[in-house]
């Protein structure tokens, strides 16, 4: 505490991250990070980007990346927003269309960081329970509110909602934004932009964190009609005008043309998920359908703290949150075949032991 | 407008940057770049950070690097934050320390982001005049109020306060934060990095955008005692967890140890601007004495619009202000002095014309 902190410094509670080791090499599966690295594009168009025009201040409005993602949605750029991660867009769709009146609705379970935006923005908000089975009900998500937000495929259980699901969500709440924030989208779910035509109420935010192997570059986008767009980049030159800077702009344009390497490695991810979800099933653990580039897992008999202990020990991180219905789950990343093996042997030994 | 904005976003007026040309290449006097570049080294580091490691998340807090810059200052860890570049910074200062009930302060000049930034997080605030000749009253800045913000060199004056005058205002407002924004430090002002120690409400932020060359890479630091750090780390911590890529964190580290390249291109720069101050001088204009890495002036017979539209018909671009006491005035970043020859003599012709 400090003398000279706003009132809500001092009632913020932070997001918190998922470890990133310094001194020890870890097989890391506990932050959702993509195995096989960014497209070797990207990393040349970077290369070429680091020259002596890095003294210019880089492109404010983003231009040029945005189009070009907005093309392959059949979207122009005035329907594309683009952020230093899709954190920062999150926080800026918070801040600029949840400050009503009303309560924001998202789920009791799903990405913790949400809560934080409301705290750090004074929104009043309530959580909807998942269904038993960790599922969204749509028909939960509705009545009077300041605004909807969803995750899909939801974190940390990795569930989607399918795009029928989504739609009802947006038809229910005509007068509200939707949020639907797909950054696990590319691993299985369907994405909410082609609706972006029809609903003026969605926001659709995707990332190059995952898919696109690209987590330490910081780059995220928002897909919506233009009036939407609009008031996220009030909010972004009123708060930095230049988000995005020149090597990042140059990485994630080439990472989002090089679909050969987008397509080849998520289907490896994909195949992946589905062998680790069968071997763990085998150890007897309770494994989500996961339509992300994770597992969400409880074991019968072991607890979930106990393994994660265990693994470390090992030498391999995952993911628990200490938080009421989940404390007895893991996430688990999808890593390499290699890396998946490694922690099936060691989770065998811990099971069995 | 949109009726799925809040209310604070219809009412914000977005800082506009100075023009970023893509068509057509311009001799860029306007933003107030380095004409030197960035440290070959650091384009060096940066190379070598674009591997596949970009697939893995950043250090959320940027700890290499705050360490790096604050033992320059013989200060901890603790006493520096880092950010998006320095906008990113201020605006976390703003919504941390000043949303309190008192008027924040400011002078009537100066970098015109500050009151953007009030109107983002609701914070009142009042202009205090700068005198005749464009000089911050040290004296003029006290009093009951909610905080004080000082740009040193102000902007876009370049007129610096010396640290015996920065100390008066720490002193006579103990109770609330003074920020100096030191964008332009380097230039030719004292920094109020050693008073860090001594006054629990300072707090110094600095950019890597001009001095070092920068402005493409995105990246800014504040110093101060640890709970004013904290305050920041807080905000970040609730906003976007990873505002620094790899290739920032990089970059930016690399360039801080490069001194011998900070030192000589600076020496460059401060020489260019005084042969150009003169040089506009001998042309018939009043140049404020300048601190920073641009000129603040005002032609005796010819309008400053004239100017701006002349110069930029021969292919240069300057900034010009449309605001009350300075829209005859004029800021020309330096350049190498082949960009100020080339300026120097367009301007002859306009006003000899």
């Amino acid at each position: 505490m400090s003398r000279f902190w706003s009132p809500i410094v001092s009632k913020l509670v932070p997001y918190t991250p998922g470890e990133q080791p310094k001194d020890r090499s870890f097989i890391k599966l506990n932050t959702n990070e993509h195995p096989y690295g960014p497209s070797p594009i990207a990393l040349g168009a970077i290369r070429a980007a680091t020259e002596d025009s890095l003294r210019l201040y880089p492109d404010p409005s983003a231009g040029a990346l945005r189009a070009t993602i907005g093309a392959s949605f059949g979207l122009g750029v005035d329907h594309v927003f683009a952020g230093n991660g899709s954190d920062e867009i999150l926080a800026h769709a918070f801040h600029g269309f949840f400050s009503g009146k009303d309560k924001l609705l998202f789920p009791d379970i799903t990405y913790s960081f949400y809560k934080t935006y409301c705290e750090l923005y004074g929104i009043s908000h309530r959580s909807v329970p998942l269904d038993d089975d960790f599922r969204i009900d749509p028909a939960s998500l509705g009545g009077p509110c300041g605004g909807i937000v969803l995750a899909n495929p939801n974190a940390p259980t990795g569930i989607a909602l399918d795009l029928a699901a989504v739609r009802s969500v947006l038809e229910q709440n005509p007068d509200v934004v939707v949020l639907v924030d797909e950054a696990y989208v590319d691993f299985g779910a369907e994405s909410a932009a082609r609706l972006v035509p029809e609903f003026d109420n969605l926001l659709v935010v995707q990332t190059f964190s995952k898919s696109r192997g690209l987590a330490g570059l910081r780059v995220g986008f928002a897909l919506g009609q233009p009036h939407l767009i609009e008031g996220l980049q009030r909010i972004k030159d009123s708060f930095n005008s230049y988000p995005l800077d020149r090597l990042a702009l140059a990485g994630a344009e080439a990472s989002w043309q090089d679909t050969a390497w987008f397509e080849e490695t998520r289907r490896l991810v994909i195949t992946e998920r589905h062998r680790m979800a069968e071997g763990l099933r085998s150890l007897g653990f309770n494994v989500l359908p996961s339509a992300a580039n994770f597992l969400f897992v409880s074991h019968e008999t072991r607890a979930a703290r106990d393994l994660l202990t265990g693994l470390r020990d090992e030498g391999i991180l995952v993911r628990h949150f200490n938080k009421d219905r989940i404390d007895n789950w893991l996430r688990i990343s999808i890593g390499t075949e290699e890396e998946g093996e490694a922690l099936l042997k060691v989770m065998a030994g811990l099971v069995a032991g």
